[in-house]
């Protein structure tokens, strides 16, 4: 049987069993694998279990292996011998709170057909990313009840700490490097350009994940005793914060920018035929300004610029009512997106300096770290690359775009760094799938055309 | 008998009864009465109806009276004609949280020891204000028990709203004017000036509280995604706070000072007379300077100048390990203490432009009134201040000190407001009392001597 033969049939399939496949993912979101929460530890083993499980269950040879966190799944199929393509997803989730503002159930995925006639898969992790990995676990199952034997041999990478900061991955990619060493890795994670057109994205940012804790009393305190007398650790932290930003939206860490090159008047003429639609975009979070540097299009601000946020800040009472203290701590975490060849160490380091610079007599400061990676840039030519633009292409009937994210996928740098190998971030998510936030969705046209695009690109990489 | 006659008997079965006055003291502070939260609403009415059936049992007509809010105990002892003395108190009492911060149960008074010999009584509202409130009304049942009858008419008024800025106090007052109008209130809520040393507070701040709710995006975003082009609600929120103080500690709103005065000079040197050790102050914090107005003398800072205290601050994700969110929302509990005559509504006002002013585009605020009064100050002289001076100078063996408050009480306002009343501020408690922190306690002196001291008071009173 030829490939051709092989593709349309592994497509028929993969059309003809669509409600089992979404039973399969909506079983995978039923477990709750919040990753940074110690409290659903059980509930991630038990996702790389039920992959593993499944991996097995379609012929692959799959197990699931401990590391200090969170454990991974590693799967060979050993159908064909070449190409290699190692794909790598995330079981693990992001935590749900705040929970009233969910419209359902978060593990118990509700298919909600739109206005538009899109039918909307609601639930966490429904895109992020258990609907995208799943789109090419399913896309192996159809090809192998087709037609007997995957085209290529694949090999597969399931991991629980991408959401949690995971420190462990590395160190796992590492010890097992002669195993999933492959020809190219594959990454589902990322977003199409819009509805109706697939692409590649070739950069991402890095990220560097920094707690800080800062402390002045020793005890809380009664505001009409000590009112104006205490170094109020709220108003520290509250001025660190707002030091970290300059009035034109730029980052004040010292040395911030000394490795941000700028792009490329190529790339950044390529991002215009884009066509971006910066109000679409803001409107879709309800909002009509760009709050980073001035004067960047927002599509560089977004991609190709480096930022800082504030993920978290607490102190203080902060339940029903008032309280009048002033807390001994108060706490923040707070995030930095880095492009280039900005190094997360160091911007980690200028960070910490910046901070005990500002911090005031009788306060200390704690730091934790949580994560950090490289930005990093794949190129955007070679074999697989083509093959896959087409074979998306083929697949949307709309040419594939060639684009960024803003996003932080530090796998990839591991696989360059690591394994020697290249990933082609292939993802079939919206931007306006509220990954991270409550109500998250996938829409069931994801689902069901990132499968069969991965069929394509299976039979794509297969071809001579 | 003569007054001094039943003044001796009333000390000595003060004296003989003080097992019982903790027994009972320990029953009020088992019941879980925190104002704030209204999970807590029953336990409010359950210790204004405690107190009710004791006042009741020592001969009082007492009953509890309802309110849009938590319930007001009213008593009045007919004994005497005159003079008639009110005596305010508050059930109520602060949350507990971080409840594990504390070394026991906050509703289970434990009594510990201290390398001093002195006695701590530990739990929440021991200090603030069960114990301060309980020191009179033991005093008065003491007297019953040893004379028949009280040497003065007393009216008394308890409330459960003191901790949570509750607005249906002022306007029961006003209601029940004509039943409450005596010839001098007394409150029991503030400190001793040290160990040795009783004294009448004649000064005490007002207080603002304002909450305020920051919204930008109209849901959650990923950071990846929205990093540096959403505006962030935390870095907003962290702008406005830092923008309320100067770098020399004042406070930056506009109009802020417009009605604080300088503090007489002769007020200014009795406070310097007082010795007050601002390093031993500060290091009952654990703290080693004052973080308030510079070159002001740290007495100053908290009895006689404003400040803003950021009380509580959230947003984004607060829990364990790490979320890359841009929340929607940031929250904060921001309160002032006024002096003077610092208006309330005017500063609240100040404040809402001064946030108003500094919002960015796409942003909105939301405010949340928390209480307000102004500060009050108490004529430095007259009979009643006077032979209450004397009273406590006779029972602590050393001069009583007049002094003032960095708290509030705005009870002492609405008195004067609504019924014309003069107040006395004498309270037993000390700056070491951890109110409003875990692990509060009162001293058993505090308690024991408070009690005798109202009982010598009550003499006084009475005396011609």
């Amino acid at each position: 049987m030829t490939i051709a033969t092989q593709l349309e049939a592994a497509l028929a399939r993969a059309d003809a069993d669509m409600d089992q496949s979404l039973e399969r993912l909506k079983a995978l979101i039923r477990i709750k694998s919040i990753s940074t929460d110690p409290a659903y530890a059980g509930e991630c083993r038990r996702a790389a279990e039920w992959l593993a499980a499944g991996l097995r269950e379609d012929g692959f040879e799959a197990s699931v292996r401990d590391t200090p966190g969170h454990p991974v799944v590693v799967a060979h199929g050993r159908d064909a011998l070449a190409p290699h393509v190692l794909f790598y997803g995330h079981y693990d989730v992001q935590p749900v709170d705040p929970l009233q503002l969910w419209n359902s159930d978060p593990f118990e995925a509700e298919l909600r057909e739109q206005p538009d006639g899109e039918v909307h898969i609601v639930a966490r992790g429904s895109s992020d990313d258990k609907g995208q990995l799943m789109t090419f676990l399913e896309a192996c199952r159809a090809w192998r009840a087709a037609n007997g034997t995957l085209p290529v041999r694949v090999s597969i990478l399931l991991e629980g700490e991408e959401e949690s900061g995971g420190k462990n991955l590395p160190g796992f990619i590492g010890g097992a490097a002669d195993e999933l060493r492959a020809d190219v890795a594959l990454v589902c994670d990322t977003d199409m350009w819009d509805r109706s057109t697939p692409s590649i994205t070739t950069m991402l940012r890095g990220l560097v994940g920094e707690e800080i804790e800062i402390t002045c009393a020793d005890k809380d305190l009664h505001s009409g005793m000590y009112g104006s007398a205490a170094r109020n650790p709220n108003q520290v932290l509250a001025e660190i914060i707002a030091s970290l930003r300059r009035p034109d939206g730029s980052v004040a860490v010292a040395g911030f920018y000394d490795e941000v090159e700028e792009l490329p008047e190529a790339v950044a003429e390529q991002w215009r035929n884009l066509g971006f639609d910066e109000k679409a975009f803001l409107a879709g979070a309800g909002l009509t300004q760009a709050a980073g540097e001035k004067d960047r299009p927002l599509l560089q601000q977004i991609w190709s610029r480096p930022t800082c946020e504030i993920n978290g800040m607490s102190g203080g009472y902060t339940g029903d009512g008032f309280k009048t203290v002033i807390p001994a701590k108060a706490s923040a975490k707070i995030s930095f997106r880095l492009v280039a060849s900005q190094d997360p160490h160091k911007i980690r380091e200028a960070f910490r300096a910046h901070v005990r610079e500002r911090l005031p007599a009788d306060c200390t400061v704690m730091f934790k770290e949580h994560g950090g990676s490289p930005a990093i840039a794949v190129p955007a030519d070679g074999p697989y690359l083509r093959r896959a633009l087409a074979a998306l292409t083929d697949e949307w009937g709309k040419q594939a775009a060639i684009t960024a994210s803003g996003g932080s996928i530090p796998v990839a740098g591991d696989f360059k760094r690591l394994l020697g190998l290249d990933t082609l971030l292939i993802g079939f998510a919206h931007s306006d799938d509220r990954i991270h936030s409550p109500n998250e969705k996938y829409n069931l046209t994801s689902y069901h055309r990132g499968i069969r695009s991965w069929i394509r690109i299976l039979a794509a990489f297969a071809g001579n």
